[in-house]
């Protein structure tokens, strides 16, 4: 088969790889139905984090069970599910208590830009649908793998509560998502922080009531004067650079919580200054398989439409457009259809 | 009257001060029952903070109030009464939320080892008892001024939950009492990390369940040991250094809080190792305010005795005294009479 391979800076490749198989009795194989390219996926191909050796890519994907190992009880072959990045054994004290990503056996599932995808720990980590989706679902099931469920887990870990103040900061597929999950919450006002007009337009039909276009200092002193000098309840960092997450700490108000799902690369946090700001401050690898069940359920009601995130759909073998639009902000977020 | 100056490291002189006097008039003075040393107050005291100018110390108290000034409403001349480090209005919105010592009027009170003690905002920063205590009831009450409020805070951070395990890192007297805390709130395990035994006793009456000796990596990886891999769910750092930090934060598990109260000396946050990493949190100046009709009607009603902290009484003239054995660690904690 033919799939998505990461050399290195600006360079994914379509090309032959071996097919995945079976390796532990509890593996899933699955054909996937559609994929797509995760704005974490940006930082290596942006040079700003080492690529040892060509990585077979992408994380996120839905699809139809191929096989399964002699193991798995839960999934079946012929079942449309979905999982997570990190495969997830759901029965460790970690998974128990709701944080899958730190799961004691977890393992990264990597590769996922290709027809066929093997997945550790199948019973711990697929989601079944309810039955066969009807196409026009795919995008939105797509997205519960991660891009829906790391906003979802950003508006969680920032304790988005009805009638809350909710800011959002980064309009990238995650933090239009974190306003949609901010939405679902019930916040009563949620701040969109972005300057781009596609993306402000999304928001705002996301549920986003306000639209700051400012940055840095300047957002954050807007923030403080549309809250009264008081602060956000609730704040949503889904960058992960030292601007950003100071950005979200200083619009934050004292005992308000700050959810960040953007992967921190340079971040450094002052512990005096952090401790006269009175913030509660939890983020990590979403763990999106706490919440799947209640996404599909969502997804599968048309109660949301995280798929709208998706503005670019290609087929798998222009994977390397796929990023290259996502890198240039000409797509928000590139769906693969193998 | 005479009262403790800080002059710099190591330098406590008790000597001639001006009486302070109504300058507001939401001001009251009151006259001080009992006051003491404080863990922060050791930060200057050991020269690792800079003192600018010979500045009156002290910021824990309870007394009689002797003056108010015209806007004080809610509490008269006579009354016994109890306040926090910081001044308050409790009406702003920070207040409101339960986090006065972030109030938006917020003013420091200090000069508390002394006879007599100015305090802004009387109506919004003073409690009183119910009516004039029992001398033996004394220390306990001066606790809810700061330690103990500290202590509480810390466990309210850390997200303490009946059956819970809490750890506690750190043997002063807030983490002491933060042991006292989280039994209130009913952790079913408390691990106090102390290698000081008079402090583990202490820790013992207030309901630790074991004592963790080692420090650093090997305290971690004890606590580790001790649940089974997992870490603890709640752990109240109330030190404040670097190595203290991180102790709290390795000692967590996924999904787990800390409450950091310990103000932070030169504490450095990898935001990419604590995003890893799964914890919450949250910390500050303690927020006593909120906690202190409960915490005065606990000690009232001879619930807590928080008081047993004090392992050294002075007269206040001995105050530099006072500063040398908790500066060598030979009492936890100095109470000084006026």
């Amino acid at each position: 088969m033919r799939g998505a391979v990461l050399y290195g800076a600006g360079d994914v490749r379509f090309e032959e790889r071996a097919e995945p198989k079976i390796m532990e009795p509890t593996d899933a194989v699955i054909r996937i139905a559609a994929t797509c390219v995760c704005g974490s996926d940006l930082w290596p191909y942006r040079g700003l984090q080492a690529v040892a050796q060509p990585t077979p890519f992408g994380h996120e994907y839905c699809g139809i069970v191929e096989e399964t190992g002699g193991a798995v009880k839960s999934v079946k072959p012929g079942q449309f599910v979905i999982g997570s990045f990190f495969a997830s054994d759901n029965t460790c004290p970690h998974c128990h208590n709701g944080y899958q990503t730190s799961c004691q056996r977890k393992e990264v599932v990597l590769g996922a830009q290709a027809p066929l995808l093997r997945v550790p720990l199948a019973d711990g980590t697929l989601v079944a649908t309810p039955g066969a989706p009807p196409d026009d679902l795919i995008p939105s099931l797509l997205a519960c793998s991660d891009v829906l469920g790391t906003g979802w887990f950003a508006a969680d870990a920032a304790n988005v509560k009805p009638g809350a103040t909710a800011v959002v900061v980064g309009d990238g597929a995650v933090g239009l998502l974190g306003v949609l999950s901010a939405k679902m919450m019930g916040a009563g006002r949620i701040i969109a922080m972005s300057r781009h007009e596609t993306r402000q337009k999304l928001a705002l039909e996301f549920g986003a009531t306000d639209i700051v276009t400012e940055r840095g200092d300047k957002g954050v002193a807007r923030i403080k004067v549309m809250t009264k000098g008081v602060g956000a309840d609730s704040v949503l960092e889904c960058v992960g650079t030292q601007e950003s997450m100071m950005q979200a700490i200083q619009a934050t108000r004292p005992g308000g919580s700050i959810g960040y799902v953007g992967v921190p690369h340079g971040v450094e946090l002052d512990g005096q200054k952090l401790f006269f700001t009175h913030v509660r401050l939890h983020g990590g690898p979403a763990p999106v398989r706490r919440y799947l069940p209640d996404l599909i359920r969502l997804v599968w009601e048309r109660k949301i439409d995280p798929g709208k995130v998706f503005d670019l759909t290609l087929p798998l073998g222009q994977v390397a457009e796929g990023y290259r639009a996502m890198d240039e902000r000409r797509a928000i977020k590139t769906l693969l259809r193998p």
